[in-house]
């Protein structure tokens, strides 16, 4: 039995044209982040990379890759598709950051259910833009319309990045020691993680539309506090790097700070007091509001602390310093004692 | 309002211990693929790579980033979970290849709609399965349980791969000249493109099941056809590249050959003649059961060929007789002539 009129690949839901016309509409952001390294241009089978001509020496190469989680479903709910593609990429920056690497370069992939040149140009210069003010090249990249895996109006957004550190510079977690401080650098809110969670709580059981204004966002809306843009650290922390100042970091995504400060200790543990600052709140309204366990609301949300820095006590009064010049507000959140590994709380949520 | 029960991130549908399940069950498969270059072990925020270590000189960075298409939804259908990771990482080593990279590391996201651990494990069991093979590192992934942007059977695959060429070695287009030949390799089936088309035409058009036998698929049922893994090119064509034989390559994805070929031409036109290979029995059953046009066929399916090799005349001699040794079939599927960067057909389609 054949189709009884021409089938084409649009029939079947896939638009090559609609495809030529989001890679048109985001060439100029694109090509706007091009760095010295970059060979060639959009559309080639693979980005190239040039590393001698990166200044960037003979190191190693850090990568990572990651998504964004469900708050493109918020993105989607209130039709802002220009801020994840920031989220994706500062993500992505600080995932290497923490192992003192510079990025060099970064790659995107956007799935959809039905291609939306506008859209998926949105998300692609929310990337673009982010990277573009951190120096890091948008290289390439793939957009894949796949109706059936994504629903109409679904998209995934997922990163992928490189960078490089010299060896002697690598953070892998040898140089924490008992003894050391934990210094926390605050959030923009939950970055993006916790948001499945988030969202349950926000517009099921608290029946808050994105609009709403609830008391504990001081004036801002759900929405705008849901989709406030994950912190980049790499401008902040990059002078300490080159001072080498800091030794060790982790960046709190999924699991929260029990889930990462771990990740970079090794025969030390990391002794955490919740009382040494207040989570804002948006944590309070998420911690309350859903009714969660203290414990299972720091493994699930950042609750406030964005990025954990390990700084020897010599060093702590210059890191400070730097950081408050900058007008950052930094929390001594705890400090390094000799142990196995883990994190331990003391001290109790002060909400 | 607030919760009357206290909400945990697996009542939101994230399980994060189904998570750490899944990485325990893929670790030592991961690990299998470690060469040479990778530091550190798995679960560090990012991947190391040490260049230094690799063996691969100085060169220049080739990196890409792409999905498997809704051949997923093929894999889901029938149960089978271990092939989509190896049809990944194999189209991702044939993209940088084709400008002459030797691939260093591969990265997979794994999106899901609900996290079963079982099939997370084979999905990145069949990625490092094939890194293995191919002397490439799995050196990192994420896995996101995303309940709402997918169904929950449902997922999506993307992979990341960064390969090194040296600068001399770089194939760019630019050593194509008029009065080269093509030369075709054959594809196993449709690779990784045109699946949401395939789909519509074999299971509501035709009304075949996975399980179905029709005549022109030789005794192959559906599912065994749909599912074939995507030709890796690296082992059959990296002693030409070495020898300096290949003038350049177009890996024949989605576009097909008109779409991909010219990707490769600057100052020249490729003029290919259909007529010169017989598409195997599963593309005529899709072209003759949508009533796809010709055309228009050629651009959503491989047609058969799955790389295109731009050969001198001074080489070719030497070129078939490395590919027949290892048993290869070669299609002469045309020439280069001068012209602007077009593919031009001429003869018709053998069915």
């Amino acid at each position: 039995m054949a189709a009884s009129n021409p089938l084409t690949y649009r029939d079947a839901g896939v638009d090559i044209d609609a495809q030529d016309e989001a890679l048109r509409q985001a060439k100029a952001a694109i090509r706007s982040t091009f760095t010295p390294g970059v060979l060639g241009d959009v559309g080639a089978f693979g980005g190239l990379f040039d590393l001698g001509r990166a200044d960037c020496g003979s190191g190693i190469l850090v990568a990572s890759a990651d998504g964004v989680g469900t708050k493109i479903a918020v993105a989607r709910r209130v039709g802002r598709y220009d801020t994840v593609g920031r989220d994706l990429v500062n993500h992505c920056i600080n995932d290497i950051l923490v192992q003192g690497a510079k990025p060099l370069f970064f790659m995107d992939y956007v799935g959809v259910g039905r291609l939306d040149p506008e859209v998926v140009s949105a998300l692609i210069g929310g990337c673009a833009a982010s990277c573009r003010e951190n120096s890091v090249a948008l290289l390439g990249g793939e957009t894949a319309e796949m109706p059936g895996t994504y629903g109409q109006g679904d998209f995934d957004l997922v990163g992928f990045i490189v960078g490089v550190v010299e060896r002697e510079r690598l953070l892998d977690g040898s140089r924490v020691q008992p003894g050391q401080v934990l210094l926390g650098l605050t959030s923009s809110g939950l970055h993006t993680n916790g948001y499945s969670l988030a969202r349950r709580v926000l517009f099921e059981e608290l029946g808050l539309e994105p609009e709403s204004t609830p008391a504990e966002l001081g004036g801002s809306s759900v929405a705008d506090a849901l989709l406030q843009t994950h912190r980049c650290y790499l401008p902040l922390l990059w002078p300490l790097l080159e001072r080498g100042q800091i030794e060790a970091m982790a960046h709190i995504t999924g699991g929260g700070l029990p889930g990462n400060v771990p990740r970079v200790l090794r025969d030390v543990n990391a002794v955490c007091d919740r009382s040494s600052w207040t989570p804002p709140g948006l944590f309070k309204l998420l911690v309350e509001g859903g009714a969660t366990d203290h414990d299972e609301a720091y493994r699930v949300y950042n609750m406030g602390i964005g990025m954990v820095l390990a700084v020897d006590p010599s060093n702590e009064a210059a890191v400070r310093e730097h950081l408050v010049a900058a007008g950052e507000e930094v929390v001594a959140i705890g400090r390094t004692e000799s142990g196995s590994g883990t994190l331990r709380w003391e001290g109790e949520c002060s909400f």
